[in-house]
């Protein structure tokens, strides 16, 4: 007989995004005139830059001839892609990191669910909490059911320190979703610190870096002293170049960086993540890959910037608006969400706004039991929108 | 302490295509003039449909413009793409398969890898000895070490009856890879019977149902009596349409099928793939999905018949040529993997051929024990370079 993984029966079903869209769809069948505005999901919103589209169009006509077809790529990726990536996102910024510890995959999500499978089923995880639900529910589903919250509130400025953490894996992400707020490199260097001292792992996901305009704060785990013996990055060409729908992430995993066995040998973790990947997975898109590479032109860079820079002032007209009405706002500067303190239940304020103002936000408490209170106002929207969406939550509030 | 997973220190290190690279390497190096043909690894030679680069040329330009921007999609798929593959590979040919039980991925290596993590940890494996290497290492990597090898030899034309398995669940693929053999619909029923009396769950491999071309061989596992309550099936559009470099498969997970839990409760299966996707898993490139629709075009279903067509005469001639030369062969026809019977050891064969053809094949013993005595050549590559090779090939033996 057949018998199921019962670890998934223990995943909290996220009602979240699906009572969204029930409450959403009730709202407009009751107000069928109503021009709903959705500032909730967090999907780019921005078609993609002309460089990525010249590269790709190139890319598919590379398949459509003998000569210049693309069948199996590296699984790791390609190395005009990989190449580029340890050049401009690390070797540029001064950052240690090499072509050959750069895993290109078809997204960070996939990257933040997969690693765990390399890590002993006992392993104990801690997590923010509010917290993007990928790394708990991953987590449980391989067994992991005690998971450690680390509170992120306006107390701490939304970054939890790791004094009094005793879990062997931490997953963090800055700038977070979904507050929006970044984190000093003081204090990812004491996360480090924390790590080495106790031969502990960080999961570090940086898949908002691209939104980082204030000088000093971090773009990288690396960046701190040491992490290379204890931290893992993800990042994502999602948000930094409108790739959602394109699916193209990589992961950094460092020569140095070692798990143990039960008998205390160090086991180096970069081998065990390319026997993930090759048994596991076939690579990213040739088409994709071509277009990645592309965002690092100097148009695209440039293209890509722009972009960033447009959804970064939706932020800032956002915040702005919501700090005018008064109300307590995090995130929104070096991050596309605004993290709203709505000094009550996260629900009714999400109800009221699509009731009153026929916008669509996220309430907090879907991230998690620290993040009642708040409400997550994403950026990703035309400039008209947005406008529209600030004038009726002005008038509303 | 971050302790690793330490089933991966019991994955059989696969220096399969690792030894033979060297091994060609070497040979290069000691030869430079040498035109060396590779006729060892099963990628697609063939540019992509012009049906389907049409295609993906429009789907780029929907990502060009606000209008017409595609971000995240479903993870289980498009349904222009799952409503025409339950059309066109499933209801027009009488089987029963749903597009909401059909889920789009990025390749079914993906999906043969990933579907064991619904199952419990000590179910037991059984699969085909040769075999795929990802349906054995993947299960390893979950803890399951103890697979039962079931050997397809000559005297069982390649394809083993359930007669005396007793595993919970096995990995079946017809046409096979590496025999290159089919299975009739008879064997394949005894199978599904096996399954539904002993509430026990068949993982069917369709990579190259496109190959089959003789009437009466089932395409599809569902074609069976009973499939629907024991089996999911895997399809790729890497060998059928070229997509070995563009990614793209499915699965298909029909909504009566169900495991069971430790107190014999039956889990619907569907739900819980429906959940393991929309958490680890963003959805395929929406470009390649837009490819992946024009393959079911009348010119994208004609193209794709074309190149198929053309792999499979290069087997039908490698074939001729190997039989002519007094070596029984097997596979070939439905297949694009011809399986030689070579009388003696593989890896000094594959030697033999590199040294005195300049031709590149596969050991069998690479694909498990009961591949000892065997080479697969494939017959993917240009015609000139098949005919070539054959004339070389036949020269040297």
């Amino acid at each position: 007989m057949i018998r199921v993984n019962e670890n998934y029966s223990r995943i909290k079903p996220t009602y979240l995004f699906a009572e969204i869209a029930a409450r959403v769809a009730a709202h407009q069948k009751a107000h069928p005139d109503a021009k709903v505005i959705r500032l909730g999901i967090g999907d780019v919103t921005e078609p993609l830059a002309p460089a990525v589209i010249a590269a790709m169009h190139r890319a598919v006509d590379d398949e459509a001839a003998r000569g210049t077809f693309h069948g199996y790529g590296p699984e790791q990726g390609y190395a005009f892609l990989r190449d580029r990536i340890a050049e401009v996102d690390f070797h540029a910024r001064g950052v240690d990191v090499k072509a050959d510890e750069i895993f290109v995959s078809d997204g960070a999500k996939c990257d933040c669910g997969n690693f765990q499978e390399l890590l002993a089923a006992d392993a104990k995880v801690a997590v923010g909490d509010p917290v993007y639900p990928v790394y708990v529910d991953t987590n449980v589903m391989a067994g992991r059911h005690d998971i450690q919250l680390l509170p992120c509130t306006k107390a701490n400025s939304f970054v939890p320190s790791p004094d009094g953490c005793d879990a062997d894996v931490v997953y963090l992400c800055y700038p977070n979703n979904p507050t929006g707020a970044t984190a000093s490199l003081e204090q990812l260097q004491a996360w480090v610190d924390w790590a080495n001292a106790g031969r502990r792992l960080i999961l570090f996901d940086a898949a908002y870096e691209a939104f980082i305009r204030t000088p000093g704060v971090p773009h990288s785990i690396f960046e701190c002293k040491g992490a290379r013996t204890c931290a893992v990055e993800m990042r994502s060409f999602s948000k930094t170049a409108g790739f959602t729908g394109v699916r193209c992430g990589y992961t950094v995993v460092p020569s140095e960086l070692v798990a143990y066995a039960a008998d205390g040998a160090a086991v180096p973790l970069k081998p065990m993540w390319t026997r993930r990947q090759t048994t596991k997975f076939n690579g990213a898109s040739y088409i994709t890959q071509r277009g990645a590479e592309a965002v690092y032109s100097p148009e695209g860079l440039a293209q890509t910037k722009a972009q960033i820079d447009f959804y970064l002032e939706n932020a800032r007209l956002v915040s702005a608006a919501l700090a005018k009405a008064g109300y307590d706002v995090a995130g929104g500067v070096d991050s596309p969400y605004v993290w709203v303190d709505v000094k009550g239940d996260s629900w009714k304020f999400f109800d009221h706004l699509l009731a009153e103002a026929n916008v669509v936000t996220t309430p907090g408490a879907g991230f998690g039991r620290a993040g009642e209170g708040f409400i997550r106002i994403s950026a990703f929207n035309s400039r008209e929108n947005v406008l529209e969406a600030i004038d009726r939550i002005s008038k509303a509030l």
